[in-house]
């Protein structure tokens, strides 16, 4: 099974893009024409929920999937729609496996032992929603992280651990000053790389990745150089604040070893538009390109 | 609305039980006669999954309510069964609500800004699952806790932060020394303590909580002292291995001001065996009984 780190690069690689599509559905941010069109078939409240959901979405993977890296459902979200926007989650997982689009469910998952590996086979394995990699939270320790790997090795899966977080609380104890002079995230970020060694792909890079915020591209310089093998996921860039430059400050000169998140940057203009299909997928094709491109040309200043 | 922690604290002195029954599914330890009962009305696997986990725990539900404060299901097994799992853990929630006993859902959920929003609204809102309570999980830091408040005080829910968890990884991050000479549990602790104030209710106690693993007796004396007014969830009671006294450490001599979960102690005992649902009933019964009492036998040598 290949490693998921060396997928992840192909496909950056191959798309020229390190853009990930963030999925945060919120039902009044998809526009009407989403909703007219579920009420043509749908005969209850649940079933509209999970039709409109599938259709935006999969027009959104249509119109972007040549310009994104990968997709990061926040599984929030479907969560607070409850059993119908967890359905529709459900399908979006196997239409972007469909799709052959790489799928990191961002879960922010984090539980002890058989309960973490019952996460681990809700997401990681390959018989339930079968994606590529998830968001884990290290508080409970490294035995609790541990419990993702077998499915990494077994199925090429990733993790990528939170480690600094884009949000201003993430200082209250991500930021704590230990005796050894280091901060509580620094620690987190040594030892997911220790553990990220045994994880390395052909390219240099490990199955197990950490979460970095573009918020704080300082601090995420000295991260990528604790974290030498761990791909980095981006938060941050966009409506959250941070530049293209800031999302790609933790990168050198010649490697692309993140991938950054835009969510309502590409998705939460259609508040009560009354557009048709096409031009939302119009519109979501020019921002997905405009934000890679954005990207991709932060990224270039580096190399110059 | 009634507040979470007074509706808890009045319970446990209605019931005379301070024992949390953990619902953590695992299909292999149901009794066979729950499939049977499934298979002569369901047409698929996933009714038949949905409808097995309903009528198990509905049945033990109804064996063992009236002698425990609450259940706390853990989502992450049901995660783990997929649609039909989480179609039961839904189904569970209103049938918890339909017979008035607290809920409180395992989810270690942590998120930022509108995205923790979500998960609040998902389990502490009144609209999706409408459970009593959640876990939380700090890392994040302070501003996504704070999330999930405004459900708290509008709906008399409540949360419990992990502060000390019971497993033995817990140490990696939680007990690092902090330049101040605190552990960092100890810091999340004073932080939790703080926000506490606010949702204090009649008996004196918040309806912001804690997770403090029974595994570490003598921590989580000091962790009483650093928290006097937040209930305490204490995991790792029986086959984590902390005894009763273990789990009542942090009790003073007058107040049960925690509760203690039993998951696998209830629950997991019925692999393969061929039981009716009657003597499967009649054994959580018993050992709901017996481990409330070998509880409450514990406390009552603190009083004396």
């Amino acid at each position: 099974m290949k490693n998921f780190a060396d997928r992840l690069l192909d496909t950056i690689t191959e798309k020229n893009s390190f853009l990930l599509a963030g999925w945060d559905p919120r039902m009044d941010s998809i526009p009407q024409c989403y909703f007219e069109l579920a009420a043509t078939s749908c005969d209850s409240n649940a079933s509209l929920i999970r039709h409109v959901l599938v259709n935006f979405y999969t027009d959104a993977l249509l119109a972007s999937k040549d310009h994104i890296v990968a997709v990061k459902p926040n599984i929030a979200f479907f969560e607070a729609l409850g059993i119908p926007g967890l359905r529709a989650f459900n399908d979006l997982c196997s239409i972007l496996r469909e799709h052959n689009v790489i799928n990191i469910v961002d879960g922010k998952r984090g539980d002890i032992g058989s309960t973490a590996e019952a996460y681990s086979k809700a997401y990681l394995g390959t018989e339930i929603f079968n994606a590529d990699a998830l968001t884990v939270n290290p508080y409970l320790g490294l035995d609790t992280i541990e419990s993702y790997l077998d499915h990494c090795v077994a199925n090429g899966k990733g993790i990528y651990v939170l480690v600094k977080t884009s949000n201003p609380g993430s200082k209250d104890f991500q930021n704590l000053k230990l005796i050894n002079g280091t901060t509580l995230a620094e620690e987190v970020a040594v030892k997911i790389q220790d553990l990220s060694q045994k994880f390395i792909g052909e390219h240099g890079v490990s199955a197990i990745g950490a979460v970095v915020g573009a918020t704080y591209p300082i601090e995420a310089t000295n991260f990528r150089k604790l974290m030498p093998n761990c791909p980095f996921l981006i938060p941050g860039y966009g409506t959250q604040g941070a530049s293209s430059a800031d999302a790609v400050a933790s990168f050198n000169s010649k490697t692309i070893n993140g991938i950054v998140n835009s969510s309502r940057g590409l998705f939460s203009s259609f508040k009560n538009l009354k557009i048709t299909r096409e031009e939302c997928k119009l519109e979501i094709y020019q921002k997905a390109i405009d934000a890679k491109n954005d990207l991709m040309s932060a990224f270039r200043q580096i190399k110059n």
